[in-house]
């Protein structure tokens, strides 16, 4: 009985941990009803954003847009040069920094630090936004550091931005995409390595 | 009498070289009825082509999906740091080639050579594409060249890049985005100055 006790604590001290360190997001249903075209007639940029939560199912269907497995041996829907798939996502708000792996459809922790403001710096207004996402490009895959490295990291930026942009729209949420945020704050609350550069930022948000 | 034959003659005269060296598109509809989820769910690069033509309704669409303007101050569907609107782009076919005028919903002829081959290299299986788009950076939009304008630029480049991803699908056509490309032909060609950097083109048309 008491090793039965035992075995049980120590699985929901398990399970506790892996929700704290992972989180799993619902499958995308990938139905939102807005063509592409509507949404692209609608892309705006956006600066200001009501507090409200993005429930996970929205948020899903936005992590998997942006870059996305769309194909059965794993290619992403934004293209990335020569398939390096060097464009990490992370996911920053309240209750901390994650990872988005495309693969287990899930979310990594990587802090519990809330970064946003960190990521807003003096434009204030984006700062309320619930969630940031944030675009590294890991410049390793591409072996040594070259000019074209980072030319071809920051196109590979661009399709998933863009692809972030258009869903915002299609999801009903606003977005801008940004390059200011603080640099040496996030390289330690997103765990990032020499190589791996911060790119791009998105606040996230309902459109105040 | 001869005075008016001759300023018949004239106008005449006028009208064939514009119609030479500007072409007018159709207005874009807007109206492809693929939603943004199913072209994220459907894009992936072809590189094979039919030699079929695109019909100038299309080629309107796609280029208005790719840079062009959504909003009455000339902002448009691709953002750009610092609405800089760096991006060019360049319509590349057996009758020469042209620039894109998103204002004018033109094409501004800048040669009348058939560079298709020069950019499809020695990667033979596109060189077929009756349609090559070439994204240009005009860095100095930026003033100096620094290294924050080349990735500035080249996120810039992606955003166009992948609205072209996006709307080849929505339009039944197939792409893929490629760096490599003959930079000295193309420079001549398409009338670039220093600082107006090709950084990615697309072979554009129907799947063999």
């Amino acid at each position: 009985m008491k090793r039965t006790l035992l075995i049980l604590t120590a699985a929901l001290l398990c399970c506790g941990l892996h929700a704290q360190n992972i989180v799993e997001l619902p499958a995308p249903m990938k139905n939102a009803h807005m063509t592409l075209f509507q949404a692209l007639e609608q892309r705006a940029s956006v600066r200001s954003f009501k507090t409200d939560e993005i429930l996970d199912q929205t948020l899903a269907e936005l992590l998997w847009a942006a870059r996305g497995i769309n194909r059965p041996d794993g290619r992403l829907t934004a293209p990335t040069a020569m398939n390096n798939q060097e464009i990490c996502l992370y996911v920053c708000r309240e209750d901390g920094c994650y990872l988005y792996d495309a693969k287990g459809n899930c979310l990594v922790r990587t802090s519990e630090k809330d970064v946003r403001k960190d990521i807003a710096g003096r434009q204030t207004s984006v700062a309320e936004a619930p969630v940031f996402l944030v675009l590294v490009a890991d410049l390793n895959k591409y072996g040594d550091i070259t000019e074209h490295a980072i030319t071809y990291g920051s196109v590979d930026c661009g399709y998933v931005s863009q692809n972030i942009c258009l869903a915002c729209e299609a999801l009903g949420l606003a977005t801008v995409p940004r390059a200011g945020m603080d640099q040496e704050v996030l390289k330690k609350e997103l765990g990032l390595a020499d190589g791996q550069v911060l790119l791009i930022n998105h606040p996230v948000g309902y459109e105040k």
